[in-house]
């Protein structure tokens, strides 16, 4: 038999919630073997794994440990392989890339097993969602688009006094906006951290997470990626509004970026390359006067790819770049344009959709109004 | 020179966040060498790091790669070490365990440099905090404690009816506390997440989030352990505390641990080893009559370590287990014993505290009333 193997901490590595959706503080070691699923937890996650988790089998290590009854601790690893050898039948351990290197070395040493990468497997896994996965999906997606609703509300109501936005008597700031958006999707079953509202100059770097007063008449970015509390499912999300009036730039990149949007998600479907699309995107932007360009603070243009997949993971497989990836029917993506630059700023639009057999349905639904 | 090398998700490896205190979504690369810290990120990250971090020096990725000019994509890893062997005057590089053991397996295979491990440097290195840490601690300890309060004066304005508790009007269930808890954290500053609200035998599991109706006459045990959004400093506490009326039984759990808790925080000093802190718990809870059972599901009684280090990370080094660590000024750990029974429930109470040249300072403020 073959086994997949993680040792790891369930929110650093997301298979073990894909294999038993239980979650806790520390790592632990778990198997995939044919389509059971086994994990070894310690004394303290052993009750609430048993009663939790989906785990098709849980074990206490402890009682491992004292079937193995080693001297020395140091030789744990190889010895505790070969117990999973024997007893589960096991010729072949695949691990993921970021294996700890500290238990692969002393794996490696030990000819009695193979020890073999299959990073393919671990990323490709959860890239085809089931209906359950896919439901819970929509939840997230929902979740996110309300709050940007939330927040398009908040800033619609704003006041422009003196070149400053005034919510409920205060100006109102990233910090507070910010806020506003992540206690909304807290409240209503979600949980939302690093919440990007940039304005202005702020925004021409893409992962800028945006400080101070928001002015009107500037872009202001917001990208809000929650994941909802029960099942860890992400949505993810980004809508450029401006509270007052756009200049012709600000317009036309705004135009631009949506319309490369529009063009993008109308070609996905299954059997398209994720490479062609993002080779369209550049394309698109270098017809459009969008070109990228190297100045001495790093770049400026579409400076980051197309998108990502999306799921228990924030970022997962497929990527949308220069990778050649098929897309596949259930598959979930982001398709997320951008241009950024210094002296004007960021627009961003990315919306999450979902790979159908002809193909593909927008799960994210809110307004794509530049000025509000 | 040595060097010391993370490739990682600052949140993943929060040393990424110790020596450039720069947070992004993705793994990045980055080095010590000597006093200096030198990062390699990606164009979509470059213009914030120069900006937003403290590392030394912050070179693009994609430069590096293209002075590299390499045809073969997998042999980056070893062309890159080598590349940095050169420009950095690097003899030795240092890993630590969790280093993705997928570029380890290409490192180990060139004889042209040296790859160690050393787990120590990277667990150690936070451990003694410096003045600037431990006045975030601080604010942290303090953002903990105030919500605690805030807890409990929510718990102290229930109404009972039927064997309920009514807040403003509803059933309080562990998902609402958990909610206003986490919101009341988030307004001031912190960011909190599986927050434990644990009542009766759900607490039996020491990380058992807790859900449903919270009960009078039932143990609550509150595990609260948020970071601060602007630094990433963790505070961490527990307490257990009823509504109505204790059983003889769980006044006696109660008042061991917290006698327990006493002795133990008397006990910390510099020189103190963790293993006689642990070893003291243990005959402490033997000789009150609660030792350590061995059920079907699992164990009963004092069934976790006494404490761990806090800092950056949550759970870092010091652990306070059966390993010898001897505590050192300047160290901030948690003290939390606790016992643990399927028909009575949980009782936990944590402090943190920071060992200074004479005992220690416990940090987190908030009163130790087992009964509202």
């Amino acid at each position: 038999m073959d086994a997949y193997t993680i040792y790891n901490k369930p929110e650093n590595d997301v298979n073990l919630l894909h294999w038993g959706h239980f979650s806790a503080p520390d790592a632990f070691f778990a198997l995939k073997i044919g389509q059971k699923t086994v994990a070894f937890v310690s004394e303290l996650e052993y009750g609430r794994c048993k009663q939790e988790s989906t785990f098709d089998e849980v074990v206490l290590l402890s009682e491992v440990r004292k079937k193995l009854a080693l001297t020395d601790s140091n030789c744990f690893w190889p010895h505790f392989f070969e117990y999973l050898s024997k007893t589960y039948g096991i010729q072949r351990f695949f691990i993921p890339n970021n294996f700890p290197a500290f238990i692969y070395k002393q794996l490696i040493e030990h000819p009695q097993f193979t020890v073999d990468f299959d990073e393919k497997f671990f990323k490709t896994q959860r890239a085809i969602k089931t209906e359950t996965e896919i439901a819970e999906i929509r939840k997230a997606c929902a979740l996110t688009a309300a709050t940007l609703e939330h927040a398009k509300a908040i800033l619609k109501a704003c006041e422009t006094r003196s070149e400053q936005l005034y919510w409920e008597g205060e100006i109102l700031t990233s910090e507070r906006l910010r806020f506003l958006m992540e206690s909304y999707c807290h409240e209503h079953g979600g949980k939302a951290d690093g919440t990007i509202v940039a304005c202005g100059q702020e925004a021409a770097n893409p992962h800028c997470e945006g400080q101070g007063a928001l002015k009107p008449h500037q872009l202001i970015v917001m990208d809000f990626f929650p994941c909802l509390q029960s099942s860890h499912y992400y949505g993810d999300m980004t809508r450029t509004i401006m509270v007052g009036t756009p200049s012709k730039e600000q317009k036309r990149m705004y135009d631009c970026v949506w319309e490369c949007q529009k063009h993008l998600i109308a070609q996905v479907r299954p059997g398209v390359s994720t490479k062609s699309l993002m080779a369209f995107a550049v394309k698109f932007f270098e017809d459009s006067g969008f070109g990228l360009k190297r100045t001495e603070n790093g770049c400026e243009g579409f400076i980051h790819s197309v998108g990502h997949g999306i799921g228990l993971d924030l970022h997962e497989y497929p990527s949308v770049g220069n990778q050649e990836i098929v897309l596949e029917t259930g598959m979930v993506i982001t398709i997320e344009p951008g241009l950024y630059y210094k002296n004007i700023g960021g627009v961003r639009i990315e919306d999450d959709v979902l790979v159908t057999k002809n193909g593909c349905e927008v799960l994210t639904h809110c307004g794509y109004e530049l000025s509000l």
